[in-house]
C-alpha cells in the first residue's frame, strides 16, 4: 500500500452512503452529506512548529467520516482511493 | 455513537427554535439567529503548536448554541446530527 | 446565565445610542458609531499556543463599546443579547 | 475615560492637520496624509502566544501620527475620539 | 544534479500515468488525477518557527505522488524535472 | 524628528533615482524601479511571539532601497518623508 | 555591492536561459521555465518568532534558479540585479 506524507491518511471510499437502506440511489442533494470509507494507510503525523510530532487519531481499519471533496483522488492497482489529511476527517464511526 | 476527532463535537439540533413558545413557527429573518442542540460526543481536544492539548469546555449533555450554518451535516441510524468545531460553538445554555 | 466559550462575551446591548441627550434618534449615518452594552456572563478566557489561559479583561457588570455587527444575536428568556468576542470589544467605560 | 482594552489607545484626533500654517485648507488629495492626535488613554498591552504581556510604546499624552481610516470612531461626552490598536500607529511626535 | 532548498525536491515526472496498462492514453478528465514522479534530490528540510529543522520524509529513489499543477517546472541538460514542496507530496509509492 | 514604531523607519526619499547620470528623466515604466533614501529614524523593533524583540538592521545615516508604493508618507516641518515597515528596506546601499 | 536585508538575497540574472545550446530564442511559452542567476550578495537571514535567526542556504558566488517574475529588480551602477527571498529560491545549481 502507498504510504501518506505527514497527516495524510489513504482510505477507500464506501460506495454506500449513496444508496438507502432499501438499495435507491439519494438524489443529488443528499449526496452531498459527508462520506464514509476505511483507513487503508496512515501518515507518521503532523510536525508542530515546535518541533514535536502530533500522534495521528485515526489508525488503520478504522471506518472514517469526511466530507465531499476533500482530499485527493488516486487509483492503485485499479481501485480507487482518496488521500485526505486527517484535519479533514470528521469522526471516526 | 461517532467519535469525533480533535476539537469537533457532535451535537443533535434542537428543532424547538423554529417555533415560538405558542408554537407558531417564526419568520424567515428570525431564523438566522443561533440554533440549539444537545452534545452528544465528545473530541479529545485541540494539539496546539507547542504540542499540548487543549482541553475540551463542552461536555457529553451539554445544551449549545451555535451560528447557523456551521459544521456538516450528518445522518446516523437515521437521525440527523451536525458536527461542528468547538470554536464554533458560542456558548453553554 | 448563558455561558460563553472561549474568549467570548455575552453583552446586553443598550438602546441609548441610538437616542440623543434630547431624546431625538440620530440620523442612520450616526448609527455606524459604535455601540455600548453591559457585559452579562464572561469566558474562561482564550488558549495560547503556548497552552497558557490567556486572563480576561473584562467581568460582568462592565459597559462596554464594540463595533455593529460585531459577535452574533441571541435572545435568551425573550431578552436581546450578543455573544461576541473580547477580541471585538473596543474599550470599557 | 474610557478604558480601551488589549494593545488599543484612546486618541483624540487633531484637526490642524487639516489646515496650512496659513490657515488654509488643504486640498483633498493633500487629506488622505496621515492624521495627528493626543493619545488620551491606552490599554494594558498584546499578549502575545508565548503568554507575555507586550508592553505598550505609547502613552497618555504622546502626539501620535496614523494612517487615515483607521481605528472606530466614538463620541464620549460630546467629543469625538478615535480607538485605534497601536499597531496602526505610526510614529509619535 | 541540481540542490533543492528547504524542504523542496526534485522529482523526474514519470509519463506512465498518462496511459492505462493497454497503452490507451485516458480521457482529460482522467488526467486530473495525482502524478507520480522518481526523487533525484532531496532539499534540508524546513526550519520551523522553533528554529528546529523538521528532518525529511522522502529521499532519493522514491517514487511519490502529488497533485497536478504542483511545483515548478525545470528544464536540467535538457531533462524535464519538477522542483516541488514536500507538503505538495501527497504520498510514497 | 518623529519617533517611528515598532520596526517602522522614518526615510527621507532621495529624487535621485528619478534622473539618469547625465540628468535625463526616465520614462514611466522605469520608475516601477525601487526608490531610495536615507535613514532619519528607527524604531525599537518587531515584538516577536515568543517575547523577544527583533533587533533592527538598519540604523540612522544608512542609505536604503524599498519598493516603490510602500510605506505611509508624511510631511514635517515642510519635508516629505516616508514611513516604511523594516520588512519592506530591500537592501541598504 | 549592496546589502540585502533579512532573507533577502541579490542576484545577477544570467540572460542564457532565454536562448537554446544552438542560440535559437525560445518561444514566449517556454520563457516561463525558471530563471537562473548568480548570488553576489546574501543578507543574515531571518528571524524566527522564536528569536533564533534562521542560517542562509545559499552563498555568494552560487548559481541558483528562481521562478520567473519572484523578487524586485534594481539597477547599481548600471547592472541589473534581482532582490530575492531565499525562500522564493528554487535550487542551487
Amino acid at each position: 500500500m502507498i504510504k501518506p506524507l505527514g497527516e495524510r491518511v489513504v482510505v477507500k471510499v464506501s460506495e454506500q452512503d449513496m444508496k438507502t437502506a432499501s438499495g435507491i440511489v439519494l438524489p443529488d442533494t443528499a449526496k452531498e452529506k459527508p462520506q464514509q470509507g476505511e483507513v487503508v494507510a496512515v501518515g507518521k503525523g503532523k510536525i508542530l512548529d515546535s518541533g514535536a510530532l502530533a500522534p495521528m487519531d485515526v489508525k488503520k481499519g478504522d471506518t472514517v467520516l469526511f466530507a465531499k471533496y476533500s482530499g485527493n483522488e488516486v487509483k492503485v492497482d485499479g481501485v480507487d482511493y482518496l488521500i485526505i489529511r486527517q484535519s479533514d476527517i470528521l469522526a471516526i464511526l
